[in-house]
């Protein structure tokens, strides 16, 4: 069994890599939530949807959000109504919103429904969200004010300087079933290339979880989210940098220092895995960028026996 | 200055007359929101949407609820999705919920979201809420039970023998801006054939209403929803009977006789002329089987008239 601490698109990206080498059935993600959100009443979790929907298949690449080759009905409707469209919401991203809704407003909780959503889109990769409980990111500017994830990445661009950041909702969340059953009984721990900040710290931030990690500290494996000093993706460069830790691959290894025993950075960053081993991980070195499904599959088979289990041999699928 | 008292349906078609008899900017109406509810976390307004649609001719008219030639993408997405589709949810009125619940959210009240949805739909009709506060039916049953209307009206099909009615909220509601003025300076108040215990109680329930109504009682004039002793829509006719009131355009006379100076019935109905008039109103009847644009121009006129106010030939549009 293995078990990946997921964000949005690079967790996804590196799942659909995970799929190809092991069995999809042997595979756990704990996903962030603290990016959910409500939007016109309707609950949002981008983070499980990315995940859901790249595995799916149905993942829109070139947004970087929502399904492909979606329709716009509700949305020119909306626009003739004066509404804002900012918030692109396509005919089959709202069907996904309005179920999840509806589910969670009859009482079942996010873990329930996370599955039922996979099952309707024929995924065998069990997919958790961190808390059935609400836990949401605010970001503490250094201009003073706090904001919303939402405000901070799709409002602000995530172009202003964060002085720090918490986790509403963490200190009275509790793990979702099965999260830590998943954590303590997998042989492996894949930390997904995702902001560490932003989409893994939340993970860390339910009780319990931490603790959990750190006890397996030697079974966790890492994929550094920057190479060559940048983030494939969002602000993590900018905001380790702003939060002051180093931007690059030995900033990663010293942030997950505590609990992850192996980090694998890029090809270009191989100069640094002297520093990575100082920092007291073990550094594994190849190509981590996921531009193409079986770019994943290749990054996937390395995760995988960096942590000391058999990958399938690369173009067998399940 | 003309004021309408409005429920849904029937409502809607007094309106649609009204605004052929009248210059429709001489027209307010102020609409029932006991009704709303929220759903897959919308806001819906059953009521304001149904007077909107048919004052802008998009109201489905075929489903009585809608709007007309909607099209189903997102609840075709919600189908494979394994969702609730009883709810039938078109694309162009997803839109309006969205972009009310929206604007709900961003803390404008429902009064000026209903005003920016009427001018979006080109409608010259002032459209009220009679708050902006929370007000939601709560329908005891015979069985003991308490239920939401919406449970009451579409789960259970109002076939269940109902006990009493009450409107959570009007204790602490106050009337929308404009509400308590529109009855105050009308040369008349209309109250449309709407039900009486469902659609125009709650309008009386919020504080301070009542009383305003009952000082005007000389120039209310109401539209009998009972026809040859039937509910022309609806369950207002068991409802009379099951809450110990006689079902028939007598019943509803005596029922509105503290504050209606006027009732309005049915040619079927001129029998009952003389028991209207025996409970203290004066008695028109005409036809009130508003089954098309024309028979309601038809009785629009008559009702401005029963109100001795001078009613445009039919015909001439504003």
């Amino acid at each position: 069994m293995i078990t990946a601490l997921a964000g949005g698109v690079g967790a996804a990206r590196l799942l659909r890599g995970l799929v190809q080498v092991v069995p999809a059935a042997e595979l756990t993600a704990i996903v962030n939530t603290a990016d959910d959100m409500v939007y016109c009443g309707l609950y949002i979790a981008p983070d499980l949807d990315t995940v859901t929907r790249t595995l799916a298949g149905t993942f829109n690449e070139v947004k970087g959000y929502g399904v492909a080759d979606d329709t716009w009905t509700v949305l020119t409707a909306l626009g003739q109504l004066g509404g804002d469209t900012w918030f692109e919401l396509g005919d089959q991203d709202l069907a996904t919103h309005l179920f999840r809704s509806r589910r969670l407003d009859q009482g079942h909780p996010l873990s329930q429904v996370t599955a039922e959503l996979a099952a309707a889109a024929g995924i065998a990769v069990r997919l958790l969200p961190v808390t059935d409980d609400p836990l949401r990111t605010r970001v503490r500017l250094q201009a003073g004010e706090e904001v919303s994830f939402q405000e901070y990445f799709a409002k602000l661009r995530h172009a202003v300087p964060v002085a720090s950041i918490r986790f509403e909702g963490a200190d009275v969340a509790t793990p979702a079933p099965g999260v830590l059953d998943a954590v303590e009984q997998a042989e492996l721990v894949i930390v997904c290339p995702s902001n560490p900040l932003l989409s893994i710290d939340p993970l860390l931030a339910v009780p319990g979880l931490r603790a959990q990690l750190a006890s397996r500290r030697d079974r966790i494996v890492a994929v550094s989210p920057i190479v060559g000093g940048r983030a494939i993706k969002g602000p993590a460069d900018r905001l380790l940098a702003e939060l002051g830790f180093e931007s690059s691959a030995a900033g990663v290894a010293a942030y997950y220092a505590p609990w992850v025993g192996t980090l694998v950075v890029d090809d270009v960053d191989a100069a640094l895995a002297p520093r990575v081993e100082a920092a007291g991980l073990r550094c594994v070195v190849t190509d981590t960028m996921m531009t193409s499904p079986e770019r994943s599959a290749a990054l996937a088979a390395v995760v995988v026996d960096a942590g000391g289990l058999d990958a399938r041999p690369l173009g067998r699928v399940n």
